[in-house]
Parts: structure tokens; sequence; C-alpha cells
């Protein structure tokens, strides 16, 4: 893909339908403002650059019959969210519809070249499993710390050693011969949530994802808040114990090291050797160590240990989230990442405590919900970033 | 002043030379995308209305010299800002100068009617010393509690019985004979401090208010992010201590519980009362009551136990900025309100738990600073608030 829309009406239409789909000149016309011949003279230029096809004729709405147009069917977007400890690679169409998905273990901790060896090995297979025959028109990256997002560069990220500074876009961008734009990973799934899941349309919300470490996306007005220098929804570092555990931060008392997959793992994996919880030391027996879904799983088969780590997980999140709510107001907090498998009872400790901690009047009409979408938010994020980009007018 | 911009043109030069003061057509024809002709066009409309005057020729720039315009000089604007326990109320030309100011002890708890009687009569005596001859053409108020924004009503208010709903904006808009805006008084602080203040042109920034109780102004791209239900900022009543002091509203632990002017005063009686600072004490032996002022004076002459209020105080409040740093990323944070007279050594203890706790890179280039305006920054966040809803089109 090398057209790029001329103007911002152009700019406007590729987006509507991206975003709606497929739709009639009349449909794209009620959601612009354009006089009809204009529109018909945006839509024509679309036609002659390839990026819009016509799609017959649209269903009658009184009069002539319309044409429906939409985005060309072969365009292809790649999407990548690097988690601590897993990587999803996805393609989507133009309508961001993920056609193929693929997920892997994998370690942050070795370094952006390993990393993207790795997910450039997934891009190509999906590639050449007949899904992007043409190759990518552009794609999007998610990685797990702050990103100077103009240029794409990690900074500073506390859980990615050999990161900082790495020129990903510039990296990426050449190797899979597209655009490539790099946000932080909880940013994209909030993002995603907001195109295609629980937060659609939603204009202000807080989507805090709870993966190996925590992060939070914050959404106003309909766009991402990343702050003075990328770090906007770091809460992983807040304090929450005043002489708590040390954190690999440097800091003691972090949220993270008291809740959030990682801290999880090592308390699932102490109340197994401690004999308070056999259910968890037999899973630890059969699998040499613990996860989120060990503990998930234990907690369904009612072993009061994992209950009580997810209750205490949830309430040192919960009283984060309570304190961000006052502070922000927001009117949806979505929560994601992968220790959403704890499902209810995580979600029950949360709510008690945002609840219970922040006046009625921030919490009386507040929703707080698990995210729809699961492991495709990321990518589906990841597609919208870069999309915005293309269906902006180059500059 | 019953004219209004007619379109967005107008109003952008309104607010042009409300934030630049007078200036020539060629300066403003820099600051505005409009040919020569169509400036001239709308400056002459502007003009005829009234809310615009010439001023005189203009420094040569080299060719045919410009003339000056100005916003009408008899323009005048009130600015009320209600805190919980006093009153200011100011006037101010329609380049937002303080032209006088006036304050008084007042308690919100008497309930809107008594309030706005005492803020009427500060207004009337303002108005008849000669600084608003023909009266108001725009009044903003501030209220010490959320504010249910568009209408202008008070929602909830923990500390303010009686206000709950009570339609300031109706009510003082006929007492005063013109347009009125409500809105929350740390939410002016904050525009005011980035009209003429501390945060001058600063489009991302945090200002915490501590005064009686504590809450917090978000600027976000130069808007202020009043949240979902308007209650955004509200970080009094953030938790600070799980099985803390009981708060009015209703919890235990609330950041307000425990610093503030309120639990200050409280703080430093007790100090006084059991023996452990003899310099408050006869302080309490004078006045009857403690104030911030009093630790304030206290602390200057080397009283040991201020100095511990304050530092423990600033560690408290430190704490919760902390968090909200590493949530925000801001560019900026301004302390004001009332208890700043306590001053640097307040400041150190905030910037210590800061710098402590938020990770490097939201900390690196983040100023904490003091706001600048003192008093007036209320006032005039007050008058900047209707005259932005002045000079706007009437829609």
């Amino acid at each position: 893909m090398t057209a790029r829309p001329a103007n911002a009406h152009q700019a406007r239409l590729l987006r509507l339908l991206r975003d709606g789909g497929p739709g009639s000149r009349a449909q794209l016309g009620d959601q612009v403002e354009l006089s009809r011949s204009k529109l018909a003279v945006e839509i024509d230029r679309l036609l002659d650059t390839g990026l819009v096809v016509a799609d017959g004729l649209a269903a009658s709405r009184g009069g002539r019959r319309s044409h429906n147009v939409r985005l060309a069917p072969q365009l292809r977007f790649l999407g990548v969210d690097i988690g601590a400890t897993s990587i999803d690679v996805a393609v989507t169409n133009a309508e961001l519809e993920v056609l193929g998905h693929l997920n892997q273990p994998m370690d942050v901790r070795e370094g952006p070249v390993a990393v993207f060896e790795q997910a450039l090995g997934l891009a190509a297979k999906l590639r050449s499993s007949g899904l992007a025959p043409g190759g990518f028109d552009g794609a999007g990256v998610g990685v797990p710390g702050p990103v100077r997002f103009p240029e794409g560069v990690p900074v500073a990220p506390p859980i990615m050693p050999g990161w900082d500074g790495f020129p990903v876009r510039e990296a990426l961008s050449q190797d899979l011969g597209c655009p490539v734009l790099v946000d932080n990973d909880v940013n994209l799934m909030a993002m995603g949530e907001r195109h295609a899941g629980v937060a659609r349309s939603v204009d202000d919300f807080l989507c805090v994802k709870i993966g190996t470490g925590i992060g939070c996306g914050i959404v106003v007005g309909g766009q991402v808040h990343r702050g003075a220098t990328g770090s906007a929804g770091d809460i992983g570092h807040i304090q929450v114990e005043p002489d708590g555990r040390p954190c690999a931060c440097g800091n003691k008392g972090c949220l993270e090291a008291h809740f959030g997959g990682a801290a999880l793992a090592r308390d699932a994996e102490a109340a197994a050797r401690s004999g308070r919880s056999p259910e968890l030391a037999s899973r630890l027996d059969t699998h040499g160590r613990l996860t989120a879904a060990d503990v998930a799983a234990a907690a369904a088969a009612g072993d009061p240990a994992s209950l009580a780590l997810i209750r205490e997980g949830g309430n040192r999140v919960g009283q984060v989230i309570a304190g961000l709510v006052s502070f922000f107001n927001p009117g949806l907090v979505v929560i994601g990442g992968g220790v959403t498998g704890l499902g209810h009872h995580l979600l029950a400790s949360i709510r008690t405590q945002v609840y219970r901690q922040s006046l009625p009047l921030a919490t009386g009409n507040l929703p707080i919900v698990l995210g729809e979408l699961g492991p495709t938010a990321g990518v589906t994020g990841a597609t919208l970033l870069i999309t915005d980009h293309l269906f902006s007018p180059a500059s």
C-alpha cells in the first residue's frame, strides 16, 4: 500500500469504511459533511488509488440505488503484541478483522533481536499460509514498557533489559518492508477494546492490564493519554505497602511486587511448598512450576489457599484502582490481561474495594468489567494504530 | 455585554486580545489563518459590536502603519472563589487583570443562600467603589466540591451540606443580571495558574490544592478533565492508611483525614495541649484556635513539633502525588491553596516522596512547584471560564 489519502475528507472516509465496514455512498454521505458532488469526487479519487473498491449496488433507500464501496479486500495489516512471557502475532484485513492469529511463549528479557526474530518468524508463517500473499501494508507493535511514541523507541523499560533505545520502528519497518508504529502494549489493549470490544465507542475509560506486570491504558476523549514522557499508566510501581516486598524497579512495596502474574506464581509456589495448598502442590509436582492459570484452576476446584490469593490480589489492585477512580472519574474500567483467567473472583474483590473506597459520585454509574477480546485486544489495537496513521493525510 | 462573536474567527480574535492584550491588526493577522481582507472584515464587525475598540496606531513594522485594537476597556467580569472557610471575590477587565479583590472568612456549611448573600455583598462593594460602574458582563464561580458542569449545579459535595443540587448558575445569574458559569474551585485554580501563573502555556499538568480539604485539577491538552460525573480530581478521599482516621465522608484513612488545613489545625492543637510544642501552646492561648498559618509561623521559628507536622503531612500528600505521577505522567505539578504558607518545608517533603517512589522516567524532567497567584488563582480561573464561554460563537 503506497497510496495515502490526499486530504482530511478522504482520511475520514477510509476510517469510516474501516470501522463500519462496506457502505453505500448514501450512508457515507450521512456521516461526513460534504455535498453530494464533493463526496462523489473524493470517493472516485479513493477508487483511483486502489484503497477503495466498488462492491455492488446498495439496498434501495427509495430513489436511485446507490453503489456500495469498501476498503480493498487484499489489504493486510500485521499486529504484534509482545508481552513479558509470550507473543501474539495476527494478520487482519483493512476492517481489522483477525484473519489469523498465532501465540507463542517468549521471554522479553532475551532482548529485541531474539524477540523480533521470533515475531518475524510468526509473521512469515501467517504470510506463507496464504493469509497475506502480497505481504503487509503496515504493522503495529506493542511492547511491555514505556515508548517514546513519535520515534517508536522503548525507554528505560524496567522489565526489559537490552530494549532501552532500541529502534523498534525503524528495524521492523526495514525487515517487513512496510510502515510500522510502536506503542505500549497496554495502550494498544485499551484501543483494541474500544474498537471492537467492551469499551466500544466509550470516549473516557481506563483499561487495567494484569499480566506478568500491571499497567493501565488511559483513554481521554477517544485518544490514548501517553503523558509527558510516554510513561502514563505505569501503575505497577505505585506503592501499596510502605515497607512491602522489594520490586525489580529498586523500590519497595510496588503493586507489581504484590500482585500480577509473576507475584501470583511466586505466592502460589510458596503455598504449594508450605503445605497450605495440596491442590497447588500436586500441580507443582506435575508441571514443575505454577502460573496464574494453575491458581485459576485450583480456585475453580475450591482450593481455599488459591481463593485467598486471588482475593488478596484483587484487594491490592482494587485499592490502586479506587485511587485512580477518585482521581480520574472514568466512565468505565476494563480489566484485561492474562490474569483475567482468575475471572469473577478477581473482579469481585476489585469491585468491593473500589465501591467501598471511592465516593458514591464517582462509582454510582461506573461499570467495572472484564475485557472481551482476550489475546486479540492487543493485536487489534496494534492494527488500529497503524491504520489510523496510514488513513491520515501524508504530511 | 449582549453581543457575542458571530463565528469562530471572531471568537479566536477575542481570545487572542484577552490573552495577549492590545495588538495591531498585523500582529493578529500573524496568529490567525485569515487573508488580510477577511481579517479586516471580522475586526470591523467586532468594532461594530462594541466588544473591540480602536486603540491608536501601532509601531511601524515597515510599510503602512497598522491600527491597534483592544477589548472594550469598560468590560467587567466577576470572579467568585468559594472555599470551605473563606471567600474571594474579584473584578477584572476583559484582559483578566484583577482590578479589585476582596477576601472574607466564610463557612461553606452555612449553605448556599447565606454564602451567596455574602458573595453578592462583596460584589456590590467592588461595584460601588467605582470598579464596575456599569455592572458585570459575566461571572465565574468556583465551589469546593464536584459540579455537574453543564447545569452549574454542585453534586453531593461531602463538606457542603445544603448545596447538593442548588442551582448556583441560575440563581446567581438572576441576581447579577449577567451570564454565570460554575466549576469546581480546584479546576479554576489550575486554569488560573495556566492563564497567568506558573503553568502559563503548559498543556498537561496537575494542580494540587491543599486548603481545608485537598483536591486536584487535571489539565489535558489545555482543557480541564472533569471526568464522567464531574468528580475528577477528588484526591482528598484516596485512602492513605488502611485503618486510619475516620473521615467526614464516612470512610477511614482518607488523605484529607490525615492532612490538609482542617487536619493540620487539629493536629497542631493536639500538639499544643499535650505539651509537645510550647510555641503552638502559646499561640493557642493567644488566638483560642490554631490554623495552618500558626503552624507555618511556629515552623519558621524552629518549632520541632510544627516541622514534624509539616514533614509528615508532606509525606502523606507526596505519597498520593507519587501515585498520580506514575499514573498520569504529567509535565508539571503545581501545589497551591492556603496550606502553601507552609512553603518550602512542605514542598521538600512532597518532592522527596515523589522522586523516591515514582520511576525516573516519569520524574526525570518533572518540576514540582508552588503556585504563583495565591488567592487570585481561583478568581482568575473563574473569569477565564466565563470569558471562554462569552468569547465563543453563540450556539
